[in-house]
């Protein structure tokens, strides 16, 4: 029961009365960058905010009277813990688009997409079991997964995703060690944080290790119907529900502020989960879930994901570019869509250690550790390309390629070597190969 | 791993991937009821509903709509994870009115207080851990508890609610056992489902006792502002923070579909708070955050409240003469506020057995074995008066009184005793005296 958050201890008379799962929290790098980021000097790559300010406010406020007119009693009451069937409907339509073929039925309305991966962890994470997950994952799982005490492991990528003779290597590895692996965590689209996509041969590949292994998938997609030169294979989750656990959002698409995501599994876990969802939250906001039905019935949300991927694009290729211009050396992924890329610092430099410095020169990023349950990342950066404008983002490249270059002169000055670059050579074991 | 849960074991063939604490999970009899309560013929005294229909439409309207005029960037976007500062501000003003004096930094906003609970009991309950509730408690409360596999003894209440000595020998009990207290968990005000009021001498008594014993007191104030002959006393978070933690709900006081709530915890709790909410779902939504913080600064709120109060009082009123007048000999708790009460069968009567002949007569209520966590309570029923009309609550009431009247001559004809009526005679241990 030793708690290893640092804050508050001294002073919290109650550190020996926490359970043993509360020592798996602490608070994530992403959450002391939100405090930054909100400074207006700083040209923030860090934060993945979607771009909000390009939704029409008059069609949200049409939808939002709409939903009181219409459905006033119902969006303002208690509703059910799978979720509004209206909603529930329109789900199934939007996850059409990626190939999946679902009922209604299969869906579990969620408080966002993070809380339906808190009540898959919550329904099958003992203290001590495995997770695989790409090598880097989202922050935000990691965190989830950390707070029901898992054993993450990850495993390499390369530009075409996760590969699968690595997740072999890590499934048998974990077996020899008797230990159960209770899911394999995947963001196969414009992955989070490495801005990569796992190719559709791949999908397929990793299906079958899956369930040959009888192993879950757990697929989230939040960035799927984002992309800008062209659209992502098909989602996992098309290959029909058997082992698969599908993770879909509108906070990408739509708007984060209302909080609704949504869960696809097989029968027997989505009752499960519309138990938990009930104990943890009675039910998901009717209100927010009326707004984002009445949206998606009397808009064309499509139109509105097109604009979103023109100007993701955009803001993509003004960080391409500015990179190439200001670090032409240093190797990156090029993602197909999403919000972030992943950047190799040259040898030496530490993104973790470095960050101060980029916020005094008014430029935010997200150091690779984030992204890491194990402590490795730090020659690596995640650059978000969401938020600012393509002005801001050029701007901000600049100030962190000088913020790079006085850091590897600093290190040509008082550690001269003569090898080539190796952006890995100072991590304890392979980081994957994105470049 | 044995799954309690029997809905879809034969075809799940994940079931033994299940993490252990899934088998606290079970559809409570409450979720069963919602679909019964939803027929409209059926009159049903079931559902804890709020009647929403009572809250203006245009004022939400305006409300909305000056939402997205002034803020609509920050209300759609991702927010922090302790909540909103203009909402903690006015939380604060808001709980000031129930002798509460706690700073905006003191609250961290939750999606509805249903997730403060659930989030307090992930951070304290390991598996086995007592929870001393009261006897009945909450059936929400309860599922969160199970979902954590605590270990919850009920504690005798009377008509000044837990009582004292009581609270002492459970504690006693526990200690005897060796077993871990992690909290007590109370609804001190207009109790659900017992409508009952904890007496303002026995508050501090309560303090007491838990400070000297070193437990947590988990305050639950869903229902304080709606009194109806008299204002409940002071909130025990009104005696200081030490060892409280309060929970706070708008879903009573404005709408629950928002899903808004808060939780007021001692520094080093509510940093851990902050944490495990930030996993759990990222942010509490902030559009539904703002909606409340504008209807709050732009409503006369309490002016509302007034109207809340005047009109539960009169449904209590209408529930309580309708029982006098058909179940004359019939014992129940008579409620100074909140939305319940408390009704005693005649001696041989279950109200889980009897309540598919209820809703044949259409009438629903609660059976009471969903407010124990130890299958007590079958000679028990929760009536609610939140939700339907006064005339639709007599009617209700005459429907459940031709109910028990045919259950009871059906004993009496097969069964025929001559001692005096006591509800509690079948029961394996001695339920509450709430009469």
């Amino acid at each position: 029961m030793v708690d290893k958050n640092t804050q508050g201890i001294i002073l919290d008379p109650w550190m020996h009365h926490y359970a043993d799962r509360s020592s798996g929290l602490s608070a994530s790098e992403v959450r002391a960058l939100f405090a930054v980021a909100n400074r207006p000097e700083v040209v923030s790559l860090a934060g993945g905010m979607p771009y909000v300010r390009a939704i029409s406010e008059e069609r949200i406020k049409e939808t939002l009277n709409r939903v009181i007119d219409e459905r006033g009693p119902e969006a303002l009451q208690y509703g059910s813990g799978q979720g509004h069937p209206l909603l529930r409907e329109q789900i199934v339509q939007v996850m059409a688009k990626e190939g999946i073929s679902a009922r209604p039925d299969d869906v579990v309305v969620t408080t966002g997409s993070q809380h339906g991966l808190d009540l898959v962890a919550r329904l099958f994470i003992n203290p001590g079991d495995v997770v695989l997950a790409e090598s880097p994952s989202y922050v935000g799982a990691l965190g989830v997964f950390r707070s029901y005490q898992a054993d993450v492991r990850h495993v390499p990528m390369d530009d075409d995703g996760i590969i699968p003779s690595a997740l072999q290597e890590a499934i048998d590895q974990a077996r020899s060690e008797g230990k159960p692996i209770k899911m394999i965590y995947l963001i196969p689209n414009f992955q989070n944080p490495a801005g990569v996509t796992l190719s559709a041969a791949r999908r397929l590949e990793i299906i079958d290790i899956a369930h040959e292994a009888e192993i879950l998938i757990v697929e989230d997609n939040p960035y799927g119907l984002l992309w800008f030169d062209q659209p992502a294979p098909p989602a996992m989750r098309a290959a029909g529900d058997k082992g698969i656990i599908y993770l879909g959002s509108f906070s990408k698409t739509l708007a984060p502020g209302l909080r609704v995501g949504w869960v696809v599994a097989p029968h027997g876990i989505r009752e499960k989960l519309i138990l938990a969802s009930e104990a943890a939250v009675l039910s998901p906001s009717p209100f927010s879930q009326l707004v984002v039905a009445d949206y998606l019935a009397h808009t064309d949300w499509q139109a509105q994901i097109d604009e979103f991927r023109g100007l993701y694009k955009e803001r993509r290729d003004a960080m391409v570019d500015a990179l190439a211009h200001e670090l032409p050396g240093v190797r990156h992924t090029n993602p197909g869509g999403g919000f972030f890329l992943w950047l190799d610092l040259p040898e030496g430099l530490n993104s973790k250690e470095m960050l101060p410095r980029a916020v005094t020169e008014l430029v935010a990023y997200t150091p690779g550790t984030a992204f890491f349950a194990d402590g490795r990342g730090a020659a690596h950066m995640r650059l978000a390309f969401c938020y600012p404008t393509p002005d801001n983002i050029r701007e901000g490249i600049s100030r962190l390629a000088k913020v790079i270059r006085e850091e590897v002169e600093l290190i040509e000055t008082f550690d001269p070597k003569p090898t080539a670059t190796s952006s890995d050579a100072h991590v304890g074991s392979p980081p994957p190969n994105l470049a």
